[in-house]
């Protein structure tokens, strides 16, 4: 059987290029200064009886990031970003992520902590590892890059070959040989993308094999690193063997269990390896990658994509039969080459730059993008170049730093500070919306698994166990029933509904001729009432009579002025006092908001242009739709509003004073969001959960208008009136207000969608 | 007091027109010849101890319909047609209803059934007015008119007088006004709109009073007529004289119940007269009306109108207090004029004339409208004329078709007919969509009490006890989740949930480059697809590979074909076999449809264009909205599809050839439906079940490729496979389809919302 034959000759390029790739990288928690904590797991993060994306690894300390499988290589980085940048904005003020796999600063070994799982047998596995390896060894940190080939291809591919009768055994096969020639060759990538040159001195429990200021390629890698004992070896070639050497370790007690086998290359798709005699491999885990400080979250989308068409190559590359023990040859060799200085040639450049050259010619073949055979023929000018290497430029960096932990605690610090940039989104979903970023946060942070359906429709899979839900646009759910909308979107039918269930709504008339309005005087005398046209432009046309219309000549000129503007004229109910919006989950108000017209307050000193400036620099204020709040614009219609208080952008507005710049009090033409959850009377929300029941929604935006909002509701227009209920209302106004407290109702969504989870 | 000057001051001339009106109407059920039944009142009609709209009067043959209150009188007209046409629709098919007051045709005295209602206490009344009054008596019918002032209009006719200080006390002696001058003149409306000038012999237990060829005005107002022994004289100078007088002929015997009382004006707003003087009158109930035959439902709107306007006069008219005993001087005139030849002069033709004059002055003065005007001088013309009156016309009209009987019988037959012409519509409601009409008819046939919030929008609120429930377009309820019309409507995320759920989807792959989705070959090699353009226009750049695609070549050119329609084109699986539309509501598959292309079948004579013609006839087509089907047209797209098969529209097809003409099978381009629900294979009906529970609906539409229906259902795509999923799935194609069996789905849409009624 040969593979690239079947490739070419079926033109499976592309199929080839297929695969699904996730990614597990460990870290550790730390100080400022860069040193290891002591402190537990963040509660935070929610249980790690079951958390998919935020477990512990050997310490408490030791954070294992997860994301979940991607068929795109891109969207598993994207998860890793957004599990990291949850991560460092829930950690505690003074904690960091180390971005290097060997630790430094370590506690004394008395307080270092093995993870306190649920579980008592994943912590007495872990108190075993102490035993056999200390403390200190463990605390080491890599990525595992889990690889899985698309299963056409396979399919395939099968059909393709006469070599194999079954399809799992074809398939075993071809896994088995890419963890041969993985193993085999896995040396390059130490000498690409290693990055542990070096360590701290009391990492060692006898001594630091590193000479005063000698460097190394990969410590993790050496046999001073993360790695079993030297006779430790498990057959590669079948299943079978596999099977039966991995157990005989165990069984001799050399091992504690199958996961103490720390084999660069894991065959996976069962919990224990014998099973994997039934289920076939059914994937591979690739756990040589060391922590990439210069990548914010430990390992470029480049170095991904690269490690990828690596791993193609070892299915590429024809089994060489000359070479009966390729595992243990591979395995030596990458002892060798990890213990080179990282500013030296290496002693395998020529079969390096071999095996990086017939890499090349495969993505050729393959017709791969020029970005990836450009960045190959990088990585091949490597070898002439070892300080272009990942590890010479980090001895370089180490060294600029003053030391290993310094400069690991200086890049902890920045990747901390950069993830709180924009602290209200995610960045890598920052084509979503903001509210659905928001959601997605807290299902990352809670650990409830996540499957993204549709990115532009904000479409979202959640699950807990065997429950799932889907969520769209962040509060879209099954909670709410179809017909609720459809009654909130339809302003009359509202009207009616809220009306019949005894809520004060404000009654209004509609009229298409001025003479019939102006007859219908009567119905309307005494009343407060606004008149205006029915689709009202900029407030043209519109009167109100605040303490009622006592005079038929006066409503008569009013009907008049709003039919200047429309062929149907309204008039309705006149409600006096401040419009509230009360943000309503199931049987409670968790939000109300104030929103009030942009506007900013002198200091006797700034121009109303400087005072502006001045308040747009606020972080949550930016132009799209990518920030809670908006820049105030100074465009036409703000300069108008300036000079009905007889100003321009140039006047110098009073101390205190407070200038508008907006007659409307939307947030999205920068006015201010200002939470007044505590400050408002229980009554009124009261009145909100239950015109939210009267809808039958689940989750209600309420806009009620209310004078006094310290006074207890009464039971007239009066006192108080619904005018609008909105569904999937906004969130991110709530969440992250212009002043006053902060409402995660994101959060309250999850609790809502699965209460068996304590959120 | 003057009523007159406060609304003329004030203007409240559009106020004063507002106002309540509803209507009963009692009607026999009648044999074609027009003779009374002795049937059971349908058990289609649900149950009499809730109906608010289909009941019993006094006999078990003698139907009671109930509009329910409306401030629009013409949708209180609507309402009685709507009502009326569920009743002739739901008839056993050889009964009938009489259009006149008076029986004809009347059973023997014992086969006549009193109304058998849940109650005893009812059906003991019912046997006590026998005694009193015979059953022949009983068997008249008639219109009650229920009319409630709009409050605003009490209101404010209230704040500006200065005789009464309580609101209530101003509002009883208010109607206690209008009760007494209707009663003082009410024989005007009787010589207008009487309509029982004469009865069958057998109707009267001691002989005729009639001479031989004697017509009446109104036999049914006159002393031999439904009224109580002459003494029964109840007062309406206030209401607490009402109710005294009242009670004390109960107490003493002469009547039965309150209910026993038949004045032709009843106060009302309580069970028992004496809480009248608890809660004031709320309304009063006119029960003078004669049914008009020549109305198809016993009244025309504008004599509604005409009545509301006389009523409205009640009020204006001060009250003449020089008349001490107004009613007892109105009910002798009612008494004189009643019996008055119809053709002849009334006695009272000046003080008719004079009232109606004046109705007319105030009808200026308030602002009516000119075409109520005109009418109130149309109805002052027939004092001169008496034959124009209703019953001067029906006298010709009885006489023309030779006998009282004979004519009611004609008319019966006509008004049954009629009412089955759109036997598809509920013609007063035939601006909303055809499912809601249907849905509206099942509601009021079981007697769910219905609100409609926006006829344009589709907007019910039906209510059953204190259970109530939107519905809008015809099955979209609170029963679905608001998040699975959002899955259904995002063709990806219902893919991806459906294969999640394990069910047979087509998948697809899109493409925005010629290369990229050439390079694709390998992931479709082999298969069965479709290769499309992403927006199909009339199947341009549609390639199929129904045996799967074997050569690159091929799969090239037809992206290359695909291409040049759109900037994007999808590969996606075909799937053989014929697509049928499953109506599922909750864990039932309701309805299998076949939706076959537009077509004719040859007879070998007609030409292609007769052949439609012929077809088109079909009583289910029509041109636009207002009809289950469509009409063929013949225009380009039909006449090109011919020419594919050597036709034009003139070709004379031999017999039975089958002639398309069109290639798709939407019911709006005049394709056929065929329900198939009986033929499917049970297997594919759990299956749609199953898809719909995926979604998360209650009510689905589901669009499966099946090729043999007669086949059970295998897990793979060449057994089945689906291909859509639609919310608010259509309901009138099932209802009444071209061929098969008809599905009233809107009967199970009510079953799901309101299982406690058996329906």
């Amino acid at each position: 059987m040969n593979i690239q034959q079947i490739i070419r000759e079926n033109q499976l390029g592309l199929l080839f290029q297929q695969g699904t790739v996730g990614i597990e990288k460990e870290s550790q928690r730390v100080h400022a200064d860069g040193s290891v904590v002591t402190t537990a797991h963040p509660k935070a993060f929610g249980s790690r009886s079951f958390h998919p994306y935020i477990q512990t690894d050997f310490a408490e300390s030791q954070l294992e990031l997860i994301t979940p499988p991607n068929k795109k290589i891109e969207d598993t980085l994207r998860w890793l970003s957004a599990i990291h940048e949850v991560v460092l904005r829930t950690l505690p003020e003074d904690e960091y992520i180390f971005p290097m796999s060997m630790p430094a600063g370590l506690p004394p070994a008395d307080k270092i902590k093995v993870a306190q799982l649920e579980n008592p047998a994943d912590v007495a596995y872990r108190e075993h590892l102490v035993n056999s390896y200390g403390k200190a060894k463990q605390m080491v940190s890599g990525i595992h890059y889990n690889f899985q080939l698309d299963p056409k291809l396979v399919e395939t591919l099968f059909k393709n070959q006469n070599t194999y009768k079954s399809a799992v055994e074809f398939q075993n096969n071809l896994y088995l040989k890419m963890a041969r020639n993985f193993l085999r060759y896995q040396w390059i990538l130490v000498y690409l993308l290693s990055a542990t040159p070096t360590v701290d001195e009391d990492y060692f429990r006898d001594g630091s094999p590193l000479k005063a200021g000698q460097y190394v390629r990969s410590l993790r890698s050496s046999q001073y690193g993360y790695v079993n004992a030297p006779d430790i070896i498990v057959s590669y070639d079948s299943v079978e063997k596999y099977v039966e050497t991995l157990e005989y370790w165990v069984n001799s007690g050399r091992l504690i269990a199958e996961k103490e086998f720390y084999s660069n290359v894991r065959l996976r798709g069962a919990q224990k390896a014998r099973d994997l005699l039934k289920n076939g491999i059914q994937y591979l885990e690739f756990r040589l990658f060391d922590l990439n400080p210069f990548a914010p979250y430990g390992m470029t989308l480049e170095d991904a994509k690269f490690i990828h068409n690596f791993i193609l190559f070892t299915i590429w590359l024809e089994d060489d039969l000359n070479e009966p023990n390729v595992v243990e040859l591979g395995r030596s060799r990458l002892a060798e080459v990890a213990f080179e200085n990282p500013l030296s040639e290496t002693k395998y450049r020529n079969e390096g730059e071999q095996i990086i050259q017939q890499l090349i010619a495969m993505l050729e073949t393959i017709g791969a993008t020029a970005e990836q055979i450009a960045y190959a023929k990088g990585k091949l000018y490597q070898f002439a170049e070892p300080s272009q290497t990942l590890c010479g430029r980090l001895v370089k960096a180490i060294e600029t730093a003053g030391g290993y932990q310094q400069f690991g605690a200086e890049i902890a610090r920045r990747n901390k500070a950069q993830a709180f940039e924009r602290f209200y989104a995610l960045s890598a979903f920052d084509n979503m919306e903001l509210s659905t970023q928001a959601l997605m946060f807290d299902v990352i942070q809670k650990g409830i698994q996540m499957e993204i359906l549709d990115e532009n429709d904000q479409f979202l899979r959640l699950q807990f166990g065997e429950h799932f839900e889907y969520v769209k646009n962040g509060n879209m759910t099954s909670h709410d029933s179809y017909i609720s909308p459809l009654i909130m979107e339809n302003k009359v039918v509202t009207k009616k509904v809220l009306a019949k269930a005894g809520f004060n709504v404000p009654q209004s008339l509609e009229f298409t001729s001025l003479e019939q309005a102006v007859a219908s005087y009567p119905l309307f005398e005494g009343k407060a009432v606004v008149i205006k046209p029915k689709s009202t432009n900029f407030g043209l046309g519109i009167s109100i009579f605040q303490q009622g219309v006592h005079d038929r000549a006066d409503f008569a000129k009013a009907i008049e002025i709003a039919f200047r503007e429309d062929k149907e004229v309204m008039v309705e109910d006149y409600l006096q006092g401040t419009e509230y919006r009360f943000f309503v989950l199931g049987d409670k108000t968790l939000a109300v908001l104030l929103r009030v017209p942009a506007n900013v307050i002198g200091d006797g000193k700034s121009t109303v242009k400087q005072l502006v400036e001045a308040k747009n620099s606020h972080p949550l204020r930016g132009d799209g739709s990518r920030t809670p709040l908006k820049k105030i614009a100074l465009g036409d219609i703000e300069q108008l509003q300036l000079k009905e208080q007889g100003l321009t952008v140039d006047s110098v507005p009073a101390k205190d004073q407070l200038v508008q710049l907006r007659a409307n009090s939307n947030i999205s033409t920068g006015g201010d969001s200002i939470d007044m959850t505590d400050e408002m009377h229980d009554s009124y929300k009261q009145l909100a959960v239950g015109i939210t029941k009267a809808m039958g929604a689940a989750v209600c935006g309420v806009d009620l208008i209310i004078p006094d909002l310290k006074k207890p509701a009464e039971n007239n227009l009066q006192s108080w009136g619904v005018i609008e209920a909105n569904f999937n209302p906004m969130m991110m106004m709530h969440i992250f207000p212009y002043s006053g407290k902060s409402r995660r109702l994101t959060q309250n969504v999850l609790k809502m969608l699965f209460p068996e989870l304590s959120i």
